[in-house]
């Protein structure tokens, strides 16, 4: 980032007002008779009708389409553990984005606790507040097990997005990639770089759409993830590659994908020549990709390039995700967000790649044209069908798949 | 209510959208370019300096303007335990009312906690994301002990406005109506009926305005407090009264004063009766008071009578107090809401109340005159000089009183 750009950041945050979200009134309330209903005497009635019947809280009050961003500043951005209180810009401009692209209030709570069944004790305790949580920047291994009694505990939906909606953006613009590479995802030779929440969640969504064990190579600091390693968690376990590869380069070799969620400029040129024909990397770290997209192209002009930036081509940015797939979780009521529910956002996002893009929205976009291709494997993120397209496939999922208290909305396109 | 109103209230919180509150964008969130500044890469430049100095996320976020109003649900109005979930509308009905009378962001945390030290476990954690907390509807005695240690540990105001805030506008109007009737507060015989967090801190702090400890008769189910009674829990023992009444009508006997923080028609005709010349009654339950006004107005010609209703004269309404006091104390930054700013803003409330009224705000409230008088005791809840007058002085007395991080605003009255 240039000075100026992280003065124009500072200047964003603070001016006119301190933060980026605010409260609005959904109801009048300018005069006595108004007040009248909103607290007393009126409201009186609504706290009845919610305690004779739990569910009648999605009648009479905002829970049903409000989404709690929670955090507890041990994994921010890249930055690493800076504490809860520091996750705040993170945690609101989450609850903006919510807001801005699938009209969901979201509200940012940071968490102080001493240990995970503290965090746990703490969100379960407020989690009747809202319709759903969404975890964020949370370390691992403690966010694996956070999430999962999490959601044993909690009736709504709780979504750790570093993990599940970076596989889910990710997965939806490898498939794409593949198919213009002419390759298939279950006989691709991947190796990802990170073995943090989001590389692993990675791996069990690519695995769970076909990827085989066998042809994954998880690559931390200390090298490939192998069975004669000592110093292995258990997450990292889980995906032990006992082929001849020790190194990135020994893993990288014909290697058909690389997935990077580490840190800026750990790709190699001799890496990236390494691969096989055809070759896919998407270098994700933010803001330095893994390898400068200038030179990953110089190198290799069969190569299809994914980063996080928004200044390149093929941008996997998790705004592709989260705000929809909650959108489609709480509009049919789903009591959590299921392998079927993150499997049909993929496919929505793989699909809207592939449909053209109505000249007003590339008017919009001030783009000439917007072609499915090696520079075009994912919608982008202003798209507008966006909303109707993935948020309608989970909601879909979550019926067909049984977890949804409510029918499909007749909003959405079947 | 009648059943028309009853239905207007549910109709008002469900339709068109359920709830109160929504969540609002406070910044441009329109183009890639704003989503740069707002989320990636420019949201790390926020996160680095609050990192490097916690007072900066009152710069670079919503906190210092965002107030939590939490609840467990085990006092709801006046209906009594009926857990977290169902105090949802009320919880929301306070945030409207923050943002609607003194532009403060406040959200609703609803806590299902075992225990009250599982409750403070819980607040405690969160408290970073806010600038201020404010219980509600908490039952005693666990909510004495729950903000007592909640005070200790959390550097922003926390404030029960159950206790504080109605004790506040109660004591506001009963100095003034002592000053109508030409009665001291140091002479008046004074009998509270009810004895949970309200009548509690209305006690304290009347005490501390001047009131004496052997002129006050706390009145339970059970009859006045005494020392004989052998059912008295710790917050009741403070207030023991070994005088001669046991019932409420004993106590009643020349009282200048009854306050009535309890339930519906529980003040008889005789009791009133059996009042000095010049009684006073606030009978503050909701919807029903203590008396109907009527029959109270018929029997005593001598009475200033106050109820929680807004369809009498004297409304008791604790929306006179915890806006503008919240307002005051995030206004200089105050790391808590003590005595002196309590006093302030009862003295405050005071004095508004005998200032003319503008008669551009006569003509808004639809009246020909209001003046300082048995009928007009108190601020109207729609007057819009609240803001200044209370606000301004909550944020003096907290500069003068030392717990003010920054100094006195330029844009109150001095």
């Amino acid at each position: 980032m240039t000075t100026d750009f992280k003065q124009a950041a500072l200047d964003y945050h603070e001016f006119p007002t301190p933060g980026k979200i605010s409260i609005a009134l959904s109801k009048p309330a300018d005069t006595a008779a108004h007040l009248a209903l909103a607290y007393s005497p009126g409201v009186a009635e609504p706290v009845r009708a919610i305690a004779a019947n739990p569910e009648n809280a999605y009648r009479f009050t905002g829970k049903g389409n409000l989404v709690a961003v929670i955090s507890d500043g041990s994994a921010i951005l890249g930055l690493g553990d800076l504490g809860p209180l520091a996750s705040k810009p993170v945690m609101e401009g989450k609850a903006l984005l919510f807001k801005r692209f699938a009209g969901i209030d979201s509200v940012d709570i940071q968490v102080k606790s001493e240990n995970p069944q503290a965090f746990i004790d703490t969100v379960a305790r407020i989690a009747d507040t809202f319709g759903g949580i969404n975890l964020e920047d949370i370390k691992a291994p403690e966010c694996f097990e956070i999430e999962k009694i999490l959601i044993e505990q909690c009736d709504i939906p709780v979504f750790h997005d570093d993990q599940h909606g970076t596989a889910i953006v990710t997965a939806a613009g490898m498939l794409n990639a593949l198919e213009i590479q002419g390759k298939l995802l279950s006989d691709a030779r991947i190796v990802c770089l990170g073995a943090g929440a989001a590389a692993i969640a990675c791996m069990k969504l690519l695995l769970s759409l076909g990827a085989r064990r066998e042809n994954l190579y998880l690559v931390d600091r200390q090298g490939v993830i192998r069975s004669d390693r000592g110093d292995l968690v258990s997450h990292k376990q889980a995906f032990v590659n006992d082929g001849g590869a020790r190194t990135l380069l020994d893993a990288m070799q014909d290697a058909d994908v690389f997935i990077g969620l580490s840190g800026g400029n750990l790709l190699t040129a001799d890496a990236l020549l390494a691969m096989a024909p055809k070759p896919i990397v998407f270098a994700c770290s933010n803001p330095d990709p893994e390898i400068q997209p200038e030179l990953a192209m110089s190198l290799r002009d069969d190569l299809i390039l994914a980063t996080g930036r928004s200044d390149y081509p093929n941008q996997v940015n998790n705004v592709l995700g989260f705000p929809f797939i909650f959108r489609g979780a709480l509009d049919v009521r789903a009591a959590r967000i299921n392998e079927e529910m993150k499997i049909a956002a993929v496919e929505a996002l793989r699909q809207l790649a592939k449909e053209p893009t109505p000249v007003e929205m590339l008017q919009a976009f001030n783009i000439d044209r917007l072609e499915f291709g090696p520079d075009y494997i994912l919608p982008k993120p202003l798209d507008a069908r966006l909303l109707g397209a993935v948020a309608g496939a989970v909601a879909k999922a979550a019926v067909d798949s049984g977890v949804a208290r409510l029918p499909y909305p007749a909003h959405y396109p079947l």
